[in-house]
């Protein structure tokens, strides 16, 4: 991984985590962001797509009036790599409670032509100014402790089993979950997992937007093998994440005509249903 | 409703309904399109933002190489009212089996401003070219046939229970999921419907866009009163569907900080699950 250059910099209040610094981004002038995006978050030669979400979220984040995304689309238009990025952001409507922008992420390529990545839609607001009233009816996942779920190293192939992103993570799975792993997928198209962060760095906003991406694809569960590419991923972040560990459940319903829908549900320590997402996936 | 002007044209394969007529969409040039909007497809004041999603989604379909929304984003930024609307295109990727653009709804104020009303982002393919191969595990909703189904007329308070979009649409709600038209909430806040254009129209994709934000608010079902404006909406249309009526199920499990998220499902006569959407709307 080559140095972060030192003119990255970050405001006061974000960590120095190892998420923090790889998904920093330095405001360059109104609109026009800075970020060197780090090959620790790729499964195999690609970056993972809730990674790159999070970078733009946070250019969003310092482009916007308000701080939280309420929420994300992205649509995935080329492979981005790691190495420098620029994103774009420009501002739709500022609204007293909400403010909604556009942004892309552009990398150079080898012939020096500046390549749109991903274009990104989202609206943010603040979730520490919602109300506290929660009628949610959705239930946390039915998951054993995490004592009782395996890491990627628990494999039999061990450490060679596990892609760069996941050195990132923490990341239990659902023994019920996991029998893709051995050669024995349930057909279900559901992957249930305890995620944290390797480091111990507290969820948040941001890095919510990384763990909706964060899991095996539900694709593997289902008997597909090889790469499930992301086309669009959205996220509605709907509160702040208690500290501790999360819950991340996806499921597929509808794998048809080569496309599949991948829902995530993020559940966080005290049991709220932090954040939902749905990506559609090329099979 | 005030008369289409004469110079508002259709492509030849687009028919002469209701919604065709009030989904029209003029190319100015490249990149511009001009509409006028119908109050036709009104919920009291405001315009429905399905029947603009289609306005939008025609626009794009007439700018981008591909003629089907794959998945298609909309924030709604400022209500947006019938009369003259000017669409604005914009291509971020064409390539040989999908295309992505942005687009944005622009309307003039009083002052003469103009004001976008809403930002759209859509990644557009040919669904006739999709593999045959469907494994979807996802179960059509169970309902009543249609003729058990009640329609809005058929409330106590007769034509004055039907908002004027009502007229455009043949829609017959589950009687399980009508108890709040009664004052009897289920709580469970759930919507079934059987529905189809008024004149009978077939459904085809551009019209998925409209059927997914076609039923009452599930906020009715789950007590609330009043407006549940929608904040964004994503829509994937997933197969062209068949020809006959289509079931539309709604479901929102989130409701919470004064937002909720509601799930759409949209099953054609061939029971195959044609397009899937959320939207994030506030309580």
């Amino acid at each position: 991984m080559s140095d972060a250059p030192s003119q990255i910099t970050e405001p006061a209040r974000t960590g120095s985590s190892e998420f923090d610094r790889d998904t920093a981004v330095r405001t360059r002038e109104s609109g026009v962001h800075e970020a060197l995006l780090s090959p620790g978050w790729a499964i195999g030669k690609a970056l993972n797509g809730g990674y790159l979400l999070a970078v733009l979220g946070r250019a969003l984040r310092q482009a916007l009036p308000h701080p939280d995304p309420f929420t994300i689309t992205a649509h995935y238009l080329t492979a981005t790599v790691a190495g420098p990025a620029t994103i774009r952001t420009s501002m739709a409507r500022s609204g007293r409670t909400v403010s909604t922008a556009s942004a892309g992420l552009f990398q150079t390529d080898d012939r020096g032509r500046e390549i749109e990545r991903i274009r990104v839609l989202a609206t943010y607001g603040d979730l520490g100014a919602l109300r506290d009233d929660v009628r949610t009816s959705a239930k946390p996942p039915a998951m054993p402790p995490r004592e009782q779920c395996f890491r990627a190293t628990d494999h039999p192939d061990g450490d060679a089993a596990v892609p760069e992103m996941g050195r990132r993570l923490d990341l239990r799975l659902d023994p019920d979950t996991c029998g893709w792993a051995l050669g024995a997928p349930s057909m279900r198209g559901e992957i249930r997992a305890w995620l944290e962060l390797a480091d111990g760095r507290a969820p948040d906003p941001l890095s919510l937007l990384m763990a909706v991406d964060a899991l095996p694809p539900t694709g593997f569960d289902l008997g597909l093998t090889g790469w499930v590419p992301t086309v669009e991923l959205t996220v509605h972040v709907r509160a702040r994440p208690a500290p501790g560990p999360l819950r991340v459940a996806i499921t597929t319903r509808n794998l048809a005509g080569g496309y599949l829908e991948e829902d995530a549900e993020v559940w966080d320590s005290a049991d709220r249903l932090v954040a939902q997402s749905r990506q559609l996936a090329r099979a």
